[in-house]
């Protein structure tokens, strides 16, 4: 099968890593699917800048969507996620959402730990709109400047672990989630020196759109993500326009 | 003062009906300033086109903010709200927002009536991320279709009279919310024919703009809402850019 | 429009200062009506103090309403505010109400701080009432004991910035309500110190009181806020008795 | 030990009722002692005939508490009760309280019944007030006027039954609790003809004041109901005067 | 009245505590009659051993319940109980249900202190599946080993009282309740030491027990705690099978 | 990877409904191994047969774990799920569990539609325990006795596509699960004659075991789910007592 792993944001390298930690993970007949977002910002961190990402999301899937068998929206915060499983008929999988899902059947509750702090509101409201702040152990960030996206997880490796600890210890999680695509494939390195179970986002994403092809449901067409009736688009960007006015 | 009625979807007529209903109740010296989506849908009513009304929201607020004091997002469902909260300095208010808080001095709950089940599912995550879904009795939708955006209201006059009596008898509903904004101007006249308060959301929301320039609250340095640091943007419009880039 | 400020303690210099503070955001066509509780406590701090204070409420109101287009309940906490609703037919807003309502558009979680320690479980079961619970980040006090009501502000007026600076860097507080009345006034004093928006509770509630008047919602005769039926009264203070009664 | 029995309202009818249901299940050793308010209302049905019962509750309670070992505040609804706690040294109950939570002994999820729809608010209130929405099947209330209070148990007994059933058979109630004073006494003679247990709440509340007193908890000196300190107080009832300033 | 005190420990020094504690506060008429698990673990301290000692719980009763008028499941944390209520016939009660649902009527938060750390995530569940999340101030834990299950209480006695000290100043609790069977009887020694009330869950289970048996409620034949139908049963322990198969 | 299906119901005609829905999805490495219980009774439907049969998974598991890679707990509701997941070293999943959080990826609410009504209110239990009620929007069950376990999905399948019909329509669920061993494979047959995507309980935890094998994450030796430290047993079947005395 093919999974897109779609990257919202513009830094090819942080697609790199992605690609990387979701193959280590990947079943032998997936193939992963890279997509950098052509425009916006480096990495999403704010609201603001995920309201413009998760509109860049779906006009990625739009182009996409025909060539592949699950999607992965690949930030985590998991922007324009809801709209794109309303829209589309392939099974569409966020990192987020994938990661804490995941973490609910390893312990009682997670805690999210980051490498920035401009992160932690975004991640909250996600946390709650998944409904599972009752799951959530809190969520823990690094204070400080990073040098860059993709050597961050690095140049961070000691303090993030310090932080896991301290997310164990003090909040009582049950299950480390490190966040954001950046950290993509940290958790294997730095297992052995948590001592509860972490999950990175990407693999536990990659095994979800497998679990979800495997088990192909199908496209609502009553309920709340039914796709919406077609509908007149102007000056949107052409594939998104087409999806939109159902000529697509 | 000067307070932006943005309407982020194209009906010009909308945005006539929004205007009207706003100045009906607006103080003396409040002039209600219009904006039209110059792309983008008709009228939101999806998860899907609240994603990329949101993103137009922000690039018409980055355009016209320097002009006004304050800023209504003219949409019951309040696309891109909270970005544009975290994004800009000015008072940023939503009409489902502004109508959901005056409906709570109003009355223990409140229901929201509307005139399209499209837009049921939609409205609910809004309540729920509001964090006030303990406040609010349910939402209750119109079946059919209807022959324009600009004289729904009139053509479901009343069907949608007898469907805010039915929230008030079977869901003990304290306030009635005529939500979207093709309804704007309808709470006045069928005001006599429901026995609890009925909040139109773009009069709450003139009414609250007002209120929050008059008390004149700062712009938030620190917390979930200040602005975002300075990052790099590519492929955005000039002026969104520009105020990501903290060129603006 | 003429609105009632109703104190309900019988501290005549708490109501000065809500007065002026008040004043400061009025209207043009605003008069504020200043009323101080006749018997009772200087300041209601406590549940039982509540108890009392709400009676009295009633009472003033019962012989005040006609008088005014809407009403201020000014104490913070808000005594006797829904019984009020329900037997009068102008709006009638509480303090905290109105701060709390106001800063849910500046910000995703308020912090109450305030200058004395007894209001804190008084304060945190108003938040709770009001369903609010999940937008609160915190009710934070002072220790100790103060000079006299009408100065406190004064005196304390370093340690209650120090106290919100707290509730914004540990509780991750976005807006800031000073509560209680005698400290009406001190937020715009005080308001380049902090950096997130402050709201004074009382200017909040003066400017609610204007919107909702602007708004003119009828009284409700269904639901739960509608005026309760007639019934026989003993013994109450005279124009308490005759509204319930329904001679009022 | 004596326990009083203080009816908030001024029907001594209701109160021989309470008193009749309450010794059918008192200990051996246990002394019912009734009071019945002066003044006020002949039962209390909404939230404003609440705010002055529980006043009337305070004072009584002032004049009595060191006659008796532990009191009941024996409206449905629990008028003052927080206060109460808070001002006296003796284990003060509620009957609302004291049925919910004897409910929650019997099953996962209760329903309140009762006679008049007028109560519904009230009651759903006192629910959430006291932190058990969660455990609370519904409020069912009858439409419809009665005759006399003292004598409404009778004229609706097989319709209450009816309510019961259907609480039950729609809202999936483990446990029934037969709201409002005047049903005091009527769970015993229905309890053959509804298919889960039914809570009287003044036999609920006689126990459980048996049981506090027998445990004997202290009175609290800190936490949130720990006796507020001394204070002026103007022109406030004798005994309630005297307790607020310490010198009772 | 009859009441069973069924240990699911093997430890039978826990049952002699357990019956002590219980004996102070019994009423006259009441007999407690003490049974300790014949098999199992000296104590339940987490969800394993909970699960393998609630099946021991209904084992037991079925041996034991013709002869009594009530049943305590005497472990903290209330294994098997609401099994056991659904099974039997008469009342069954938990000593963290009961020590709780006491504790409310003393306050609007408790705090449940404890011995040992391993005890704290099964009694954060139990407060949870009891729907009283909302009146929990927190479980806090002793860190640390201790000598024997017997004698623990005099071990730790002044940390106890530090940390409920802790409790009530950090966490604002209201009320303080000694979790853990082998604690039972030292809420008496202490309580001058802690200044809000202390709840001892055995004598709280007992007094709850004989409020129960005098209001002799109805075995439920609906709702969720009806009997469930005969069944078939094969394999388990005599008089259990019985039970389950109606045969008893 | 080897999974163990383990049933703890004594119907091995279920088991191979299960192992043959399981198949149908498994990957190509992994190997369903079958258990059934011993002893016990034919299907679980009640929490006293759920404590008794969570006590079986235990004793199941404690003989079988070292032969396998994951575990199902294969009886929806999920009995000694969380036991399991303390015990033992291997992922443990269950098939409510797994079926709710897949069900999460594909819809905002889901409903469990299941064939008898005596498993509603464990099913409502687990869901609440899971934190999941948020997210579901009812179960729904049908009257009425069924002839064998095995044949009840053919007998049923008109009633139940009805029943999800209704789920759909009136509880606005955006997905079904077929909550029940006994449905297992059933999802398959009907899939197009309901508009919303169907869950399977049974394929969802072969796919999330899958998953969490291939995510491999380390056993917790910290947090709630950390093994229990040794502990005295007494007269527990050999296997389960040796791995409570960290024998195994």
């Amino acid at each position: 099968m093919n999974v897109l792993v779609l990257n919202p944001n513009t830094s090819t390298d942080v697609t790199d890593l992605l690609i990387a930690a979701g193959r280590a993970v990947a079943g032998a007949g997936t193939t992963l699917v890279p997509a950098t977002a052509a425009y916006g910002v480096p990495y999403i961190a704010t609201r603001a800048e995920a309201q413009i990402g998760g509109a860049i999301v779906l006009e990625m899937l739009a182009e996409r969507h025909a060539e592949v068998d699950a999607a992965i929206v690949a930030a985590f915060g998991d922007p324009g996620l809801h709209g794109a499983r309303e829209l589309f008929d392939i099974p569409v999988i966020g990192l987020a959402e994938a990661a804490m899902l995941t973490a609910c059947m390893l312990g009682r509750r997670f805690a999210i730990v980051t490498f920035a702090d401009a992160l932690g509101p975004w991640y909250e409201d996600c946390v709650a709109v998944n409904g599972l702040a009752g799951r959530c152990a809190g969520v823990r960030t690094l204070d400080g400047s990073f040098r860059t996206l993709s050597t961050v997880q690095g140049e961070k490796e000691g303090l993030l672990v310090d932080l896991a600890l301290r997310a164990v210890e003090e909040d009582e999680a049950d299950v480390i989630i490190l966040g954001g695509a950046p950290l993509a494939g940290l958790a294997g390195r730095v297992a052995d020196r948590v001592p509860v179970p972490i999950v990175d986002p990407v693999a536990a994403a990659v095994k979800q759109a497998e679990a979800l092809v495997a088990l192909s449901p199908r496209k609502a067409t009553a309920g709340t993500f039914r796709r919406p009736a077609a509908k007149t688009a102007t000056g949107l960007p052409d594939a998104l326009a087409r999806r939109i006015q159902h000529r697509d």
